[in-house]
C-alpha cells in the first residue's frame, strides 16, 4: 500500500520533470507535462485503475464502483506549476487521490459511486495566462476565444492542442455531464500559514475567495519642489499613499485581503512633485459581500482624500471572479473525514485566498476541500514550499475516510 | 530712459533666441547663447556701459564709478533656461541691471564703486547637468573636473568651450579678485506664489535654500497576495507609503518643504506584496538646521516604521547644498529700496526654495536678493510665468534706490 514516504518520494520524482535546470517549472501541454501524465497513469494503474488522457490533455484514471458504469466521485488536484515553484502545489492532492484509491481497492471497498481520479493539465495558466484550462474542460465551461491565446514563444493554444497530439475539434469530449457525477474532492498544501500557527496539520475549506482586482489612478498636479508650497499642492503621491494604508486597514478590519502590489508616481522627477501615480489593488475575501463591502469603503476614503487634496481617483476592474462556496454536505464529508483520523470534534475551516481547480468544478458538480498544513510559515510559489510526512500521514488517512464517510451518506 | 514696457519687449525679443520652435530652451555655449550674449552687449553699451565677454562666455558691460577702476558692485542673473522655459527666470533681472545703469548715467550719478553688470551664460544647468557654471566662473571656483561633463550628444564641456570660441585654459581669468567687488545684487522672478497670495510687489530675500537629495529604500519581503496574512506581511510600500506621510507632516510642521517625486514598488505584481520601494527626497528649508532636523525627524520615524513592520530603510544623499545667507548690511539696502518705491516700512521677507547666481557669487563677496511678484500661481519653468508690467516698473524703481541707498551708505 502507498504510504505517506511513498507520496513524498513520487513528488520528488515529479520536481525533476521540469523545464528549468533550477526551480521547477512544468506547463501546460509541454514535453513535461507530458511527461508526468505518463507517470502519473503509471502509478494510477498499479493502484488498479484504468487510465487515459482526456481531450483537453488531463491524466484521468477510473476505479469502477459496485457495479460498471455507476456515476462517479472525482477526486483532483493539478501536476502543472508556477515558474520557480514548489513539488507539493496541486501535485500532492494527485498523489492523495491515487492513494485514497490504491487502499480502497486494496481494502476491497465496494463503493455506490466510482471514482475518477484527475490530474489536471493546467490550473496556475502559467503558459497562456488564462487559469484553470483543465478543469474548465472537465467542467464543459471551455471558452473557444480562449483558442488565439499564445505563450511567450507566440504558440497560440490550438497550436499547442497540435503539438501535444490533442485535437482542439474535440475538447468538448473531456466534459461531463452533470448527472454523471457525484461530486468533487480536492486535497491541496495551504497556500499559507494558519494550520501552521494553530499547530493543526488539516483543515477544511468553507469557500474560494474570487480575487477582484483594480488599476488606480490618483491625478494630481505637477509642479516644482522648490517652487509650490504645501498648501498650493495637489501631490498625487501623498494621496496616492494615503490610500495604499488606507486599503490595508480597512481590508484587515473586514477579515479580508488586499494588496497593492504595483505603484509608481509620474513624472518622477527628483525636484518635481507627482502629478500622477497608478497603482494597483488585488482584493480578496470569504464572501463576495464582504470583499465588496471593502471596496465600497477604499472608494469612499478615496474620494474623501480627493476632496480634501484636490485629487481625481480612477479605478478600472481588470479582473473579477466570484467567490465559490463549497457543498454544506461534502464540508461535512471532509470533516468526518478529519474527525475520524485526528479526534479533533471541530476542525478548524479556512476560506482558500488562492484559487484552486474547485473554482471551475464548481460549476459541475458540488465541491469540498481538505487543506495540509504548510511546513514553513505558509510559502507558496516557492522552492522552499514544504510538507512533513506525518502530516501527509494523518492527510492520506483523513482524505481516505472522508470518501469512506461519503460512501456511507451517499449509500443511504 | 528704459521704463518697464522696454524691459517686457526686450524679454519678448531675448525669448525668440530658442533651439526650439515650440517653448524656450537657451542652453550654455549654444548659438542662442551667442545671440542673447550680443543683443544684451548691445543694450548695455547703449546704457553707457563699456562690455566685453568674459573667460567663462558671461556677457558683461561696466560703468565706472566716481573716478575710473575704483572697487565694483556687481548686478546680474542668467540668461541661459531650463527646457520649455518662462521669459523672465534670470533674463528680468539682468534686463533689470541694464535698465538701473542707464537711469543712473541719464542722472549723472556719482558712485564710490564702478557697476559690472554679469549676464550668465549658465545658471540652470541644462546643458552639462552642472548647475551655476557662469557664475562659479567668476566667484573663481570653477572645478576642473567639470572639463570632462558631456551633453546629450557626447560633446564635453571642453569642447563646447573651443567651439564658442573660448579658452578652456583662461577660464580663471573671468573670476574677480575679493577686493575688487564690494557686492552682488541680483533682482529675480519669485518662483513661487508668496507674494501674489500677499497682494505685494516686492520682497527682499533672506537666504537660498540649499537642497538635500536622498535616494531611499524601503525593504521588505515579497509574498504572494493571496498567501500571505496581514500579521505576517512585511509590506515594503506600506512603510514607504508611511514615509511618504511622514515627510509631508513633519516638514509643513517645520516650515521646510520636502518633495517625494519618485517612487515605484517591486517586484511590481498585481498580486504581489512589494519586496522593495525605491523613492527619492528633496528637503530644503530657510537654514541648514531647519533642513537637518526635519530630517533627523524623518529618519526617526522611518526607523520606528522598520521596527513597527519589519522593514529595513536604507538612504544615500545624492547631492547637498549649503543654504546661503544674505549679507545683513545688503538686505537692509534691498529693504530701504522697496520703503522707498512702495512705502512700506516692513517689506515682506522670503527664502528661496530655488538656486540662484547668488548661490556661487556668494564664495566671492557679499549679496542679497529683490524678488518681484510672479504673476499667475508662483508658476516656474513654465511658458506660463509672467509679471505685469506695473510690478516691473516698481521693481526697477526699487532696484535703483536700493543701489543709490547703497551708494549712499558705502560713501560714509
Amino acid at each position: 500500500m502507498i504510504d505517506a514516504k511513498t507520496i513524498l518520494n513520487r513528488c520528488d520524482a515529479l520536481a525533476n520533470q521540469s523545464s528549468t535546470r533550477t526551480g521547477i517549472e512544468r506547463v501546460y501541454l509541454s514535453p513535461e507535462h507530458a511527461a508526468v501524465n505518463l507517470q502519473a497513469g503509471h502509478w494510477m494503474q498499479e493502484a488498479g485503475m484504468t487510465t487515459w488522457m482526456d481531450a483537453a490533455g488531463n491524466q484521468r484514471g477510473r476505479l469502477e464502483g459496485a457495479t460498471p458504469g455507476l456515476p462517479t466521485l472525482l477526486l483532483g488536484s493539478h501536476l502543472d506549476t508556477v515558474p520557480n515553484a514548489g513539488r507539493f502545489d496541486g501535485i500532492l492532492g494527485v498523489m492523495l487521490a491515487i492513494a485514497v484509491v490504491d487502499r480502497l481497492r486494496e481494502s476491497d471497498a465496494t463503493l455506490p459511486f466510482a471514482i475518477d481520479v484527475l490530474a489536471f493539465g493546467d490550473e496556475e495558466g502559467t503558459r497562456f495566462g488564462t487559469a484553470l484550462l483543465g478543469s474548465r474542460a472537465v467542467a464543459g465551461t471551455w471558452d473557444d476565444q480562449w483558442w488565439t491565446l499564445a505563450d511567450k514563444s507566440g504558440t497560440t493554444l490550438r497550436e499547442a492542442f497540435v503539438e501535444f497530439g490533442l485535437d482542439p475539434a474535440k475538447v468538448g469530449d473531456a466534459a461531463y455531464r452533470s448527472d454523471d457525477v457525484v461530486g468533487y474532492l480536492e486535497a491541496h498544501i495551504e497556500q499559507g500559514p494558519y494550520l501552521e500557527e494553530a499547530d493543526l496539520p488539516l483543515a477544511v475549506v468553507s469557500s474560494i475567495a474570487g480575487a477582484r482586482r483594480f488599476a488606480l489612478t490618483m491625478t494630481g498636479e505637477a509642479g516644482h519642489a522648490g517652487g509650490v508650497p504645501f498648501h498650493r499642492r495637489h501631490d498625487a503621491l501623498a494621496g496616492a499613499s494615503e490610500v495604499v494604508l488606507a486599503v490595508e486597514q480597512l481590508a484587515r478590519e473586514a477579515g479580508a485581503i488586499a494588496t497593492v502590489g504595483r505603484l509608481q508616481a509620474f513624472p518622477g522627477g527628483v525636484n518635481v512633485i507627482p502629478g500622477r501615480v497608478e497603482f494597483s489593488l488585488d482584493l480578496r475575501a470569504e464572501t463576495d459581500d464582504v470583499r465588496d463591502a471593502v471596496w465600497a469603503q477604499i472608494q469612499d476614503v478615496a474620494a474623501e482624500i480627493c476632496t480634501r487634496r484636490g485629487l481625481a481617483f480612477a479605478d478600472e476592474q481588470t479582473h473579477g471572479a466570484p467567490a465559490v462556496v463549497a457543498a454544506p454536505h461534502l464540508r461535512d464529508v471532509i470533516r468526518a473525514g478529519i474527525t475520524a483520523t485526528t479526534g479533533e470534534p471541530d476542525p478548524m475551516v479556512l476560506f482558500s485566498k488562492a484559487g484552486h481547480d474547485a473554482m471551475a468544478v464548481a460549476d459541475l458538480t458540488d465541491w469540498a476541500m481538505l487543506f495540509i498544513r504548510n511546513g514553513r510559515g505558509g510559502i507558496s510559489h516557492h522552492p522552499d514550499e514544504t510538507v512533513t510526512e506525518a502530516d501527509v500521514a494523518v492527510a492520506l488517512d483523513a482524505f481516505e475516510a472522508a470518501v469512506r464517510a461519503y460512501a456511507a451518506t451517499y449509500a443511504a
